[in-house]
């Protein structure tokens, strides 16, 4: 459904563009209300009351507060494996796209406008509602598994470093809680430096860290 | 208050005994409930009759919910606390010293009969009654800084370097959530060897682990 304005392109029509525009309210308002008050304690009626809209609208976009949940967790995780993705069909060294990878996702969890990371160790995360996102951590986590068993740490240490390697990822979400005053730039630069140290990749240089993230522009 | 049974010792009372296990039983059902349904969801009459009590026991040991919250919190970071405590009278070199802290402080996470660690995102974390919490885990980070920047990370990246190397020893709560059959001695050592990676003291050798194992036990 779009309409002409005069000239030039068809463009999205006003009641689509608000549909819109209210689902991304409703998602902006629960990371608020989930990161700051809690989870369980925010209702879905405080939801759409700051987001300005009838709780009858706020159900047509998501039929339960655990839809929301599942919403905003799958945005925290899509965007890296769109990254993933594109790096999988570069032949750049496995350190490269080792740290272009992890530069991404701490970039992404760290300027998320809401500390959406903090929700991670809810229990509501093994609800059957939310298995698609874990179903997409888990493919991300394999990303990162296959990078580190490539820059050759050993089969039997393959699954810990990988654990720790997510681990040390993950963990803007704590930084970030402790440091309101985060430099996410700075931070995730190391982190993905880090992770390099980790990976027993040794210590990265500039060179790498350039290519890196001339990688994530093309 | 002391009863003498026959010959031998004077032992603890009755009653103090009991109300030490009625203490470690609240903990303990506070521990699995906070861990498994929720904080939140979880309410002080819930508890009590996990743990086996009337509610007026359980207000006798811990007037709010947050009282047992702030407990449960201060008891995985208190132990910790010690062995750093031990440590700074050691003069052990201090890749050494570091690799015992970061081992001793994973272990400890991750053996704890519930997850605690999953609970330092919850928003009542700010709450003033987890002021004390709040200033031991920060103390126990100061002295990981003291130990980053003693292994000589410059000043401007050891505040960044110390985030990662805490981030990366708490992130043991994620890692235990994601894999029920966790190996936490394996984890603990090759947690140990990342930290001294981030740090930038190179690849930890048997030595060093033996000697830090044997710091860990005078």
């Amino acid at each position: 459904m779009t309409k002409t304005t005069g000239v030039g392109r068809p463009r999205a029509s006003g009641a689509a563009a608000s549909k819109r525009e209210a689902r991304l309210a409703v998602l902006d308002a629960a990371g608020e209300l989930f990161t700051g008050a809690g989870y369980a304690a925010t209702t879905t009626r405080a939801i759409a009351e700051r987001a300005g809209l009838r709780q009858a609208s706020l159900y047509y976009h998501f039929p339960s507060k655990e839809d929301i949940l599942a919403a905003l967790l799958e945005d925290t995780v899509r965007p890296s494996l769109d990254v993933a993705g594109g790096l999988s069909a570069e032949h750049a060294p496995v350190g490269t796209r080792l740290w272009a990878l992890a530069y991404a996702d701490i970039h992404l969890l760290g300027s998320a406008r809401h500390n959406l990371g903090a929700l991670y160790l809810l229990p509501e995360i093994s609800s059957p509602r939310l298995a698609r996102f874990r179903a997409e951590r888990a493919e991300l986590k394999r990303v990162y598994g296959a990078l580190v068993a490539a820059a050759g740490v050993p089969g039997d240490l393959s699954g810990i470093r990988t654990d720790l390697v997510f681990g040390l990822v993950e963990s803007i979400a704590i930084v970030r809680r402790d440091r309101p005053d985060l430099d996410v730039e700075a931070h995730a630069v190391e982190g993905a430096d880090s992770v390099l140290r980790l990976a027993g990749l040794g210590e990265p240089d500039a060179g790498l860290r350039a290519s890196a993230r001339s990688l994530l522009e093309s």
